[in-house]
């Protein structure tokens, strides 16, 4: 049998997962088995690495990945781990529907869940330095970081993603992050290394503006 | 003289509670010497291995364990160390005997210690993502962490600790933690690597209930 | 061609910068891509070492600077990497002319964007011990940290800076940092190990005026 | 020449040392070159060995170590290095002669600047278990951590210091530890590790009382 995936690109992808994954872990963002990360395989059809459930995200090996489709399904004889998917894997495939990711990152960091109580709204950010590094202007413009409620069906969840989610145009750029109030923070980008600092600046973004409430 | 456990099984055991020990260390989680954690060995007698008093428990070694009985007290003739059991460790086989816990985790994190100031009547804990690592819903439930009062007594600590502990049913889960107020924190579990996620999670959880009060 | 820079040199230079680069960053005060270092290599014409834009300032190597003359402008032919230099060059090698600073480190530290905000006309320290350590008296001296106001053109950032920027004295020593409003800190010294040593040493200040603000 | 100290023993109080120093410089708490420990070589005459002044605190080798008289003066001729010894070492050399302290620790932890600012007539700890830690009982005791003036003459600190200073007697144990207001705080203990601890536990502790105020 052919996979669509060679066992080597999965393990590189796997390794990168188990990587960035130790990083977030060593700095508290996944406390317990807590949080998740993908990688887009391919998107047609769409398939995600992503990091298996139940499993200390500080201690994953190459191979604890699961590959999953559009709906976050564990997929069958395409490669990577039996083990089961993060239930959570449903959104990160909206994201990469939706956004045209490469990767996503989701933790529990603290500024995210304080920020997602504070403003259920959304987290409204601006004349901030660090707001480039989203794609933004640093000043003169409103960037704000969408907030949806907590919850288990994946579907829902995504939906209100998608509602919230603003298309970048030619002259506004995209919000690469999505809080789940009461749990956590998704951030996402054209690979692995870009969402990881989406997210970083998000937090420390996040982090600013809870300081001046 | 042939030993209940093994010298390999005890090592292993020793190995493990070294490098948990020291993870908790480094987070600054184990101030001085502070803190202690325990393995069951056996329920028949009921038998732990806890690590010795009076230690930097960033620097343990395999051979810092010593086996007590139900009552916290060393046993001679069994294996491990000859070193003085902490003080605490009949309150970790009370936890043992009670909740059937594998493992159990001590530490002296501020967060706990915080919490146990501000809510000495039980920290209440509701619609939060990461109570489902404690085994309960995300939301529509409430999810007390008892607190009890310090003492010197691990008698009268596992009495107290007794009271309040609420047996899991079939339909509610096991609260797998208890603070002990000005004083820091138990966590438990299947396993040494459950007990972690435990204890993490439930301070994860009081930073956030902290950040709301 | 006789470059005016060895590549022994350049190599020691990209070395040191990616060390202090990683330290910095390990502690999350780079987050995304954020901030930049850079050396002094000459002065006649000026000439910095500047790490290149858009890396992750965690991961950089030795080759990862780029030479800059005294309006940040990258230099060809010279040695170095032919990447992009950082915008904020500009405002490195501001420094470096006004000040005569062998070099100069810009982070995004809390602490620095909390106190820009805070008091937009200057940060005054008074009264603390560290304030020795940037060269300073521990008690009966006033030292103002500068802030300007954040901006994109590094001509007109430099021009803010100089404006405020204090010239040292036979009995008024030079303050070697400068906060960003809204965006970060720059620190400077002699060397890439006594900019360290201001950065951390006016963070740690900056925490402690917070703290009694 | 026979030197009092081999160099054997220097070389190995010097490791320890460097390896405690880097300890502390890796929380953070000795930002630019701040802080000193020092190691009680002997008592007739009083011999400490401190740390150089003026390096990294996180970058000391075993050499990087200054033998200093009862006045914190540095001896020609014993042996170590003949670098400058720390002002403070005047101070390290009252706290070894008053307390018969066989270590000392001083740091610039942020806990201990924000106490002594908070409670300049000293800070009272009570009911907290880790008040054990420093050898006091945990609940009915009333210990307060002295709070002297900062200063540049260490025969004024230190006189000040000893004003304060309780002697341990049968009933009641020592205070371990003194807060510089404005500066930073001092440790000690029979041992470098014992001074580790006593060090850990009181900023543990001031964080502790922080958060109550």
């Amino acid at each position: 049998m052919t996979l669509p995936f060679s066992s080597s690109v999965l393990d590189s992808v796997g390794t990168a997962l188990a990587a960035e994954s130790a990083r977030f872990a060593a700095r508290g963002w996944m406390p317990g088995t807590a949080g998740n990360l993908s990688v887009t395989l391919g998107r047609d059809p769409l398939r995600l690495a992503v990091t298996a459930s139940g499993l200390d995200k500080g201690e994953l090996t190459a191979s604890d990945i699961v590959i999953v489709d559009d709906a976050g399904e564990g997929v069958v004889g395409e490669g990577g781990s039996e083990q089961r998917p993060s239930a959570e894997a449903g959104l990160h495939a909206r994201i990469a529907a939706v956004t045209g990711a490469g990767a996503a990152i989701h933790v529990h960091a603290l500024a995210a869940v304080r920020a997602g109580h504070q403003w259920p709204g959304g987290v409204v950010l601006h004349d901030l330095e660090m707001l480039k590094g989203l794609g933004h202007r640093a000043h003169g413009e409103r960037v704000v970081i969408p907030v949806v409620p907590n919850g288990q069906d994946m579907r829902v969840l995504g939906d209100a993603f998608e509602r919230q989610y603003v298309r970048p145009t030619a002259s506004v750029a995209e919000v690469p992050a999505l809080i789940v109030a009461d749990h956590g923070i998704y951030a996402w980008g054209a690979d692995l290394r870009q969402a990881r600092w989406h997210l970083e600046l998000t937090e420390a973004l996040l982090q600013i503006a809870l300081s001046r409430a």
